[in-house]
């Protein structure tokens, strides 16, 4: 069985370690190609179309963050659909971040919502609050069709801390216990290169001394998970925080959104020039390289 | 202030506990209507139409499962969108059950989706694992538009022991650390009847007696969270059970989605009658009664 995680592993082999996120706000959006469009859901397919052109050959993959689109309302799931179908007509992976979490018969309508039909993506992000019955529902698109997940593990925002980070009887930590309990998966569903299926989001904010050392420990606890890895650029990680997370150059993505898609007001100030969704384009192909080879860097490789 | 949860009490006082749950699969429609219609986004309207028209009188409030609309792709969030309408036109009140947990930004893009435009509810579901900073976005709306939610605490499913159960450090749960967090909320967003504009989701199907002592400490220990209730009829949860978590007659709504929907296969074997959709809202409508006046029995009222 081929699992779209071990795609995933020879993308990160061939292209370097960069996801980059479709969070696609249309106050992104250049004015002067946001103003052209017909509406914002347009506005945004348009500029998809501009970033997903100029980026799939320098990224392992894509990430769109569905709540952009569902914010748009009907028409956003119309955008959402024909934003995976251009991915998929590239040839590119891309994961669904949906995060969904819920128990039994919802489980699998939810997992044939993103795995099948309309919204079809080749990986979801998902939410494991409600324990392990809402994630196995799942994993029938593992068997089948190499379906994949990241399920949220340990994350990099502030309240991180309320809930992932409480410490347990046994001195292990919440994000200790789910991720334990996704290991034993990822033995059931191991892929071609040593890794599950499934795998996790792990974040990459490192602040303190202790935080390098904890991410650094979880990171060969937990040697058959690929992580998710967001937290980068806007959020304030960087190369050598996201190399933490990595094993052997591969193992992981990491996710950067606004840092991509804005990388055009950054070159416009610069140049002078009125941006558009072509110029807007080239500068996230040109950030995409940048964090790709910072990586590649950070992480000896 | 008149919170969305002040309208709750206020319906569940005239009109009993009962949250009826639309999670319509095309596979709960008679076959006879599914048939007649056009496709099985159409068959799901025209049953849900048929639902909510003899149960609005007799139920608290509807709560609409969305991922039962996510299944049936772009046409299924057409659906969605007019069913709320509908709860919105017969002057009910309705939770979105999308149980989404997402930080900052994002959180902001699915309260727009969820409480503006296309898909507007009244009460949202949240998933609490990423922290309190992906609930907080949400209280905007408290404030300005009066808009509720519900946050996962502890639910009913068999996956709950596995990360909500967990034994804290202090010896608490999980979940109640969840709890503690949101009972802060709550004391902050207090509406007319004591009760926080947010509220938890909280199961009833407590199978042991120490259970049972454990949900009715919650209940007391809670006095400010508005529970939503399920695990009632087909997942096996009682009358009794769902009382132990109302609070001087009030204080939760008890949802219940097959038992409700799919009462008609009952009544049709009964009768040796071929269902259609007026006879299923029928029965649907009946088996609210029943279900409304058995937890009017157990809670004394």
């Amino acid at each position: 069985m081929m699992y779209n995680m071990d795609r995933l592993y020879e993308s990160v082999s061939d292209k370097g370690h960069v996801c980059v996120g479709l969070d696609t706000s249309p106050g992104y959006i250049p004015p002067l190609s946001r103003s052209l469009a017909a509406s914002d859901a347009e506005a945004v397919l348009a500029f998809n179309y501009a970033i997903i052109d100029t980026t799939a050959d320098k990224a392992a993959c894509f990430k769109v963050q569905i709540a952009y689109y569902e914010a748009l309302g009907r028409a956003g799931f119309d955008v959402y659909a024909k934003t995976l179908a251009l991915i998929h007509e590239k040839k590119s992976l891309v994961i669904a971040d949906i995060k969904r979490g819920d128990i039994a018969d919802t489980a699998l309508q939810y997992a044939k919502a993103h795995f099948e039909g309309d919204f079809e993506a080749d990986f979801v992000t998902l939410s494991p609050y409600m324990g392990m019955d809402s994630i196995e529902p799942w994993l029938a698109y593992a068997k089948d069709k190499g379906k994949g997940a990241f399920v949220l593990m340990r994350t990099s925002n502030k309240g991180m801390r309320d809930f992932q980070y409480l410490e347990l009887r046994d001195t292990t930590r919440l994000y200790h216990a789910v991720g334990d309990k996704l290991s034993i998966l990822a033995d059931q569903y191991r892929g071609n290169y040593g890794y599950g299926a499934f795998g996790a989001v792990v974040g990459a904010n490192p602040k303190t001394g202790t935080e390098r050392e904890e991410v650094t420990a979880l990171r060969e606890q937990y040697g058959n998970l690929f992580f998710l890895i967001p937290g980068y650029g806007a959020q304030g990680g960087a190369a050598e925080d996201a190399a933490l997370l990595l094993r052997e150059g591969n193992g992981g993505v990491v996710n950067a959104s606004r840092s991509i898609l804005n990388a055009w007001t950054v070159k416009a100030a610069n140049n002078g020039q009125e941006a558009n969704n072509e110029f807007a384009a080239e500068a996230a192909g040109e950030a995409v390289v940048v964090m790709r080879d910072a990586i590649w860097k950070a992480a000896g490789i």
